[in-house]
């Protein structure tokens, strides 16, 4: 039986990592790669890799050339938002190609964009193939996670998730759409302005719950604060000053019969353990039974995201076509074996 | 549209839980009960509950009866054993009944008895109706919930699953299966004869994690041990003198690659805080990124076991024909709307 064959568009810091991945994954094969910036460079070369047994595989620029290469699923790491993805993703199933999404509205682009979501479902149906969005968050953390655990309950009254997690891990991209380091009247400037991505994800969550255990979510909001640091933190890619901007304090809410029934808290900072903050997943819901769990520290952004893309592909490659989400999937696992024995005829 | 018809078949602690969840949602009725002992009596006079706008339910001894009310599925609360519950789905499915068993072994059949596990699944496909066994534990905490925080991962080296209860709410007979208030030697005695049940599902969790991530499961060992109380322990239902045995400490290995990589600590006791015990469930999985997850206290077996089974349902009439895990279908999630709304047709 043939391996399972992949090509990713995008490779970032989610690309190149899934990339990585997929190399130690048996009964899978990266067929191609595109990239706008860095093509005809080998991907060994650029993840500084050995090659050993894996066939070469240069980045092209060419889309079309890549899609040519006849993979099973594409794995496309290039945006936050379903409407700037939509396009790509279009273009990738009228080839026939299944596709994994790492767009963060992409999670459960109805809560969003509910035609372009229509769209989505309608082409991969035409074209029989499926499309996911998916990511440690939105994705699992503070939405599949949380539904998983309401499986136990009898009766659910009340939902919270809180992610309380490190900015110190990532590059100069992230600290910049956080605010990492700005004063904070740059920072109520940027939220005004909407130049401040913060976390992108609570609407996708809250949505993907509400819907899942019956609460229609009748209305939505959002707050974005300044963590502002009394003490100098440095992390490799961002120093926020004493006075000065850490991170990012998420705050969102579901409201269902007229009062918050879906609570999420994610402060993201550089260094929180220099003020005392220790990093976490929570998730604590109010019914029958109470449950009350935790994660610490918290399962770490990127590398969650890598997994949870590579780690769907049978469940994509599976699936009857159309648009899925995490809730129409089995669940998540990770993948040990040969993945071509995952894959049903 | 008519409303989702529900069969229950025992009506014990879990099938009478089960009634009592079922009567508190909507776009669901239960049509029929089968219980030997209560035969003739209302559901609702041996629960002690107002009927309300329910129609009655009259328990019935006479299976034939109880499926003639043409239920779409049926919650079976009967057995710990696939062997012994058995020629009861395969009544039921030759009847076209969908069924949901909380057989411990039900969870994963084929780890003790791969025979029947294929003869369940030829039967429901020949009947096109499912057929899954669920329940708190096996069915969620010591293996679906690990399968699914796995999904976050890149790499993983080695499970550990820690269940750590309280035997307190629950009733004389469970004082029984696990030994609780006997002396020491009674229990090694009990032990060595196979008269203590202890915990049923090990081998069911350990083969579902390793199926799931691609770990073949060469070797499964289990130990029981008593706990052996130093104060006096009282619950509603059990006694245990200082020196005596106040619940059993189930361990269970899988080994994979000649090591143990999965590995299960059950210890279940009455009044666990006498002697300093927090009761809790806990994952702790070491690979790429490590997790290390904690629900405090831990998630209650009865209520969960009761919800899981309840929950299912949709999964379960929509699924394809066959014998169903908790790895084929979505996630588990609780039903805080109308179950019509969640039912395919």
């Amino acid at each position: 039986m043939e391996k399972v064959k992949v090509m990713l568009w995008g490779f970032g810091a989610m690309g190149s990592g899934m990339a990585k991945m997929l190399l130690n994954k048996k009964g899978v094969e990266i067929v191609g790669v595109c990239n706008r910036s860095k093509n005809g460079k080998s991907i060994f070369e650029i993840m500084n890799i050995e090659r050993g047994d894996h066939p070469d595989v240069l980045i092209n620029s060419d889309i079309e050339e890549v899609m040519n290469t006849n993979p099973d699923i594409a794995l496309v790491a290039t945006d936050s938002y379903t409407e700037k993805t939509f396009s790509k993703l279009k273009l990738l199933m009228e080839n026939k190609i299944n596709v994994i999404s790492t767009a963060e509205e992409m999670a459960y682009p109805s809560a969003q964009n509910p035609e372009l979501a229509e769209k989505l479902d309608a082409i991969a149906k035409e074209n029989n193939v499926s499309v996911l969005g998916t990511g440690i968050n939105p994705g699992l953390i503070m939405d599949l996670l949380v539904v998983c655990l309401t499986g136990a309950m009898t009766d659910v009254e009340h939902i919270e998730a809180e992610r309380v997690n490190s900015l110190s891990p990532f590059g100069a991209v992230v600290m910049e759409e956080q605010g990492v380091g700005i004063k904070v009247d740059e920072f109520e400037k940027g939220v005004k302005e909407g130049t401040l991505a913060g976390h992108v994800g609570f609407k996708e969550s809250i949505h993907m719950i509400g819907d899942a255990i019956g609460w229609p979510v009748e209305k939505f909001e959002q707050q974005m604060k300044p963590i502002v640091t009394s003490v100098d933190r440095k992390a490799p890619h961002g120093f926020a000053k004493a006075g000065d901007v850490a991170g990012v304090n998420m705050t969102g809410q579901g409201y269902v019969d007229g009062e918050v029934k879906i609570d999420m808290k994610h402060p993201q900072q550089i260094e929180p353990e220099m003020e005392g903050t220790n990093t976490g997943d929570y998730i604590r819901i109010k019914g029958t039974p109470e449950i009350n769990m935790a994660i610490n520290p918290e399962v770490e952004g990127g590398l969650g995201t890598i997994a949870m893309c590579v780690n769907m592909i049978p469940h994509v490659i599976n699936a009857h076509s159309g648009l899925k989400t995490m809730l129409d999937l089995p669940v998540p696992r990770a993948i040990m074996g040969d993945m071509r024995k995952l894959i049903r005829k």
